[in-house]
């Protein structure tokens, strides 16, 4: 299918806005590219990054005569981005989005949708330490999954067309129901946050010479996840707020099963630790068989060679055993 | 203070083991290394890499006239070693090892070590994925800390002799009381590797639907914590048997902290989770000003370029934003 978009507007143009926008030129998906921020200052570094062609404070403005339109602001912005661009919101166009929830945004978006305008949320699970308009890139999603959520009633073929665009980005797509997406990345992403957090939290609290120890030796474990607990606190905060419901049915999943292990340690249950920890293993050889390994562990992070379909690693490395 | 040892006896020759044997010959610390296993296939391996000058499944062989011995084995096994080995020790001699906790092994070997031996326990904090003789490199322990937990009555100069032992080899070198280091790495390693087997264990709890979907989108943050968890489970069962009472004090605290993150996630709490998810931020640049960080994450796996007191890096990575 040919992918080809008359005007594209970006409302936000942070890391990943950026990087649709760099994508989608080079790969001449679209004509013109409308950008509209919320702070005059990241709207004058877009433009001197000439990452579009139309630039705007007014969002309203950004999207008129756009047949794809792509919100890229923080997900506690929608619901009033949405009331203020749906009167302008051209019949036949596409409207999706970025954000790492899906089910708030069809709740907090969807009742402004104007009928004839295709409402498909997306989610490219794509990203790197970095933020803001400067930081884009346009292999960014090379080889990275996108998840589309198209509400009920979006006819096939707008969403095929929206799959093509990701494709055509180097995306692999994939489309579900929004709330088995938020269930999914609440166990893959969301709670392994939390954990990394409260462990820092935890670590915080400590008394002074055992933390300025901890600090001193963090060079096992405790160090990555200090990594993970330096993100972005305004976006984790939005996270958790807006998918409240999976994040506490896996956290209660995960309770369950720590106060079990937890048990084992006490009870100095060596089989049922040692079964454990062999058992973990089968689902890291899943992911290894899944292509989605490489040999550096990242977090998100960019890799110097961005994993591709082609060219993703096989090796197993094993965690490090400096215990 | 010159470092110089007679006789070396390594018993067992895995990854550590093997890295001792490498550095010390290279930077010249010993005239002999003896080499003792519990398996003929093992001795054949390091025999064949030329690790040492002597070889012997008999321990107590291995020790007699050695001037530093350093027990190699997993943790399990060292009272048993400690029985054996005990009537050849000689007087004089300091008797170190390498095992992931330190009060346990004052415990279980302490009571064996005849009068005038030097009891002086160790743990460097360095690893690697791999294991067995053939894993060893003499850079293993450059810039990495080696913590030593010298028993009551070992005279102050003895116990410079091993830390000179240890810093020719690169290390960084901390004494500490045996129960402090356990909490320390209680925190820093073992409750982190605990709660990322536990998130795999819940993972491969889940219906069969949903797993697969969890595999295959796994590039998050999950990826990381399934690294960790195919870490060597004989190794981390020894390790949560034997610093049970650390794991459990951490581990109540890790608890405490997360019922609080929960009720915040459940009350929708925003202002509580951004303050936790910023103060987080604090122990990161204190770890990054400590010269810990390295511009890769690796659970302990090696760096291209070994980190080095005189060139950590010191650039923050922020964890990635593909929530």
């Amino acid at each position: 299918m040919s992918v080809h978009f008359r005007k594209l507007a970006l409302i936000g143009i942070g890391l990943i806005g950026s990087s649709i926008a760099l994508a989608a030129k080079r790969q001449g998906l679209v004509e013109v590219i409308s950008i509209a921020t919320r702070r005059q200052e990241t709207l004058d570094e877009a433009r001197a990054l000439g990452l579009g062609d139309i630039y705007t404070l007014d969002a309203a403005e950004a999207v008129r005569g756009a047949d794809l339109v792509i919100l890229c602001a923080p997900v506690g912005t929608y619901a009033d981005l949405a009331k203020t661009i749906a009167p302008a919101l051209e019949p036949g166009a596409i409207l999706s989005d970025v954000g790492s929830v899906k089910e708030h945004v069809v709740n907090v978006v969807g009742p402004h949708v104007p009928a004839g305008v295709h409402f498909i949320p997306g989610h490219p699970l794509a990203g790197t330490e970095h933020s803001g308009p400067s930081a884009g890139f346009a292999e960014l999603f090379a080889g990275r999954w996108c998840v589309l959520t198209p509400v009920a009633g979006v006819p096939q073929e707008q969403t095929d067309r929206l799959v093509a665009f990701w494709k055509a980005m180097g995306s692999l797509v994939e489309c579900m129901e929004p709330d088995h997406h938020d269930m999914v990345l609440a166990i893959t992403s969301h709670i392994p946050h939390l954990v990394a957090y409260n462990i820092v939290g935890t670590v915080a609290d400590l008394e002074a010479n055992t933390k300025s120890e901890v600090i001193k030796f963090s060079a096992s474990g405790f160090r990555d996840f200090t990594r993970i607990a330096a993100s972005d606190p305004i976006m984790w905060r939005d996270v958790f707020l807006t998918n409240r419901d999976a994040v506490l049915e896996m956290l209660g999943r995960f309770n369950e099963d720590l106060s079990q292990l937890q048990r084992a340690v006490r009870n100095g249950d060596g089989p049922a630790l040692e079964a454990l920890f062999t058992r973990t293993r089968a689902i890291r050889r899943s992911i290894i068989n899944a292509g989605q390994e490489t040999a550096a562990a990242d977090f998100g992070r960019p890799h110097e060679n961005p994993p591709s379909p082609e060219t993703t690693f096989v090796r197993d490395h094993g965690g490090g055993d400096d215990a």
